[in-house]
């Protein structure tokens, strides 16, 4: 009995898994890349960060458990500019962190062994909370060659049984950067409101569309199905505020507000100076999103294309977020990852990149895929891109005469 | 189907309930003075505060799962210089508040509906965690004659069931004051051992112990039970961070610990920014915990002197933190802290007080107690006790004409 039998149960996050491999690389001096990990070296604007310079109010005491008064008033501005003027601050629970949001939005939606479908392959760490709070995540599956898109009608109702209580997606979305249409987006809500379930959006990559795409947010369904949709959101990749850990959880459903109110209670607050920072959201240039999001467009193309040239790796145009999943020409994408930590160098430099069969609950699937996250400036992506090319050309070269020498013995 | 049933049976935190009356209050220009919460008035350490004022780190990344190294360091040193050199960064996990370490080790040491002895009255956020992880909490009643003291052995032992996986404490303890003994602890270590039992301690007070008392830490008890012994820790008092949301969980069983960080990647990091304040706790001069001391005592001090003069009220001499559990000669205590809000003034100001049945999870039990926490400056205190009398005389004189005009009807 040296720990619960459910701690055991918790997955191992597929993107920190091979965490220490890199830090052994770069404790030998080596170069490593990091497009394993949505934590960009784009820059916190200054508004925020002038927040902590002038910082006064001491001592630092704990915020209201809801939020903080001035961050909740910037994020109702914020949704009243994208257009949804109905939101109130009294529908917006502050968290800490998206991931916080999840939580609370699983254990307020779902009993114990209840299930939620997903699409699959999803974000991994929606697998921690299920098992924290005991939910059965259901995959439906999407498939590279569609873009990742939604099957029809018919086959996502299929999924549901007498346990299903929810249905929970990422728009733009993460791993896949895939922008759900609004006629996908439609549809799920006919699904959830005639079969009675929740609508849980994960939309903290809003702003990252592409090629002139928008994003068609639960927001604009928020009134037709308001005790059935639960936004999720985040400050990180927005504000590049990732180590701020601020999120969001919106809703009209005024008693699971209530109740997940008192859960916010339980751990007093989120922290005063992250929501003090963020709260100068509304002192940002109007254009601000859109260059971010012109940055991040020209990361995608410049990888794009780069990826396009290796032979044998197969990948679709990612229409938003900033992630890519790529199948590659290899057996066993972890081994290859692992591979690239400890023992691929090219100029004493390396690339780190996330095996995909973790974004996947059914078992083999995902196995030749990677997830690769455009988070570096463009000359570094460029790089990446030979690195990638050389290595696994030397990788199947090698693991080729490995399996010439097993098959003489 | 608005919610889960179990979301409805999170519990209201009894500190935080009574706060929208305060906000009319102080909405209609009355002032509270906060007995109610334990968010002191003290000072946040200046090199802590210029870290703030100097951050240049651009942009605000995710720290480590773990915990940010130079905050993981700077509290190695920290359990160092308190005599247990023992103490390994890799033993510390830091988490997002205190909260965060309590549900971790709720969650890491029981299963669904595994049972965990506490000691009544106890701090009321630990019911919102075991009801979020499906624990029972089996309450073991101390009493307000014997200071809060510890049962005998066998009376403790009387409790244990096949489902008892954990005994949970807090010392020096919320809401009562009590600082356990170092044979109450030596107890409790051998009750643990012999019916292999997980202790956790909550410490977040450790420092503050009066009249030249000493805590005894579980971590002097750390190495005898390495699998067993879970310290809970947190900054929010010792170095008034409490909106800075930083806590950590100490163990040597690093099959717990290793569980622990794959929940802790679920939710990436906590604060980069509040942890890298934190680290400069290295930088306090030697004194400071001991001067945070002496003006606790202080208030304490005079606060017992002032409600040791109201008639009918019964209290005894808190030994640590900063709080007093006191029975007051009313017969509903959360309807007085109420009135006290909506109706009772004084110069147009009030006091607000926490009702104690909150921290009982035996029905019935502290209905005429309330929590006074000593957050506030000793003449602010003084004025709290005349508020106080005055409040008491009054309400029980309004109940006397209410229930004589009833006796008439």
């Amino acid at each position: 009995m040296k720990t619960s039998q459910r701690l055991l149960k918790i997955p191992t996050s597929p993107i920190r898994k091979l965490t220490p491999y890199a830090q052994q690389a770069k404790a030998a001096g080596v170069n490593v890349y990091h497009l394993n990990i949505g934590d960009p070296d784009t820059l916190t604007p200054e508004p925020m960060l002038e927040v902590l310079h002038a910082w006064k109010q001491n001592p630092i005491t704990y915020a209201h458990s809801q939020g903080h008064q001035p961050f909740l008033n910037a994020l109702k501005m914020y949704y009243h500019h994208l257009g949804h003027s109905f939101v109130e601050t009294q529908d917006i629970q502050i968290t800490t962190g998206a991931s916080e949001a999840i939580s609370f939005a699983l254990f307020a939606t779902c009993e114990a062994n209840d299930e939620v479908l997903v699409f699959e392959p999803f974000y991994s760490n929606y697998q921690v909370y299920a098992s924290l709070h005991h939910v059965k995540l259901v995959p439906i599956p999407t498939e590279l060659r569609t873009g990742f898109h939604l099957p029809d009608e018919k086959t996502i109702a299929s999924y549901i049984t007498p346990k299903t209580r929810a249905i929970l997606i990422c728009t733009p979305n993460n791993p896949t950067g895939t922008v759900l249409t609004a006629e996908e987006m439609t549809r799920l809500v006919a699904i959830c409101k005639q079969h009675q379930l929740f609508l849980l959006s994960d939309e903290a990559y809003r702003e990252f569309t592409y090629d002139n795409k928008k994003q068609t947010s639960l927001l604009s369904f928020m009134q037709e199905i308001p005790e059935l949709a639960i936004l999720i959101d985040s400050m990180s990749k927005r504000y590049n505020l990732c180590g701020a850990r601020l999120g969001m959880l919106v809703s009209l459903n005024q008693s699971l507000l209530q109740g997940i109110l008192q859960i916010a209670q339980g751990r007093l607050s989120s922290g005063l100076i992250d929501q003090t920072m963020a709260a100068a959201l509304n002192q940002l240039p109007l254009d601000y999103l859109e260059q971010m999001k012109n940055e991040y467009q020209q990361r995608r193309d410049v990888l794009y294309a780069g990826l396009k040239q290796i032979p044998g790796l197969v990948v679709t145009k990612p229409e938003g977020a900033f992630y890519f999943i790529a199948q590659l020409p290899v057996a066993d994408a972890e081994d290859f990852c692992r591979w690239l930590l400890t023992d691929f160098r090219d100029q004493n430099e390396t690339i780190m990149l996330t095996p995909a069969a973790g974004f996947y609950a059914t078992p083999g699937l995902g196995k030749s895929e990677v997830r690769i996250a455009y988070v570096l400036k463009c000359e570094h992506l460029k790089r990446c891109v030979q690195l990638l090319q050389r290595a696994i050309h030397l990788y199947n070269e090698q693991t080729y005469v490995m399996s010439e020498i097993a098959s003489e013995m």
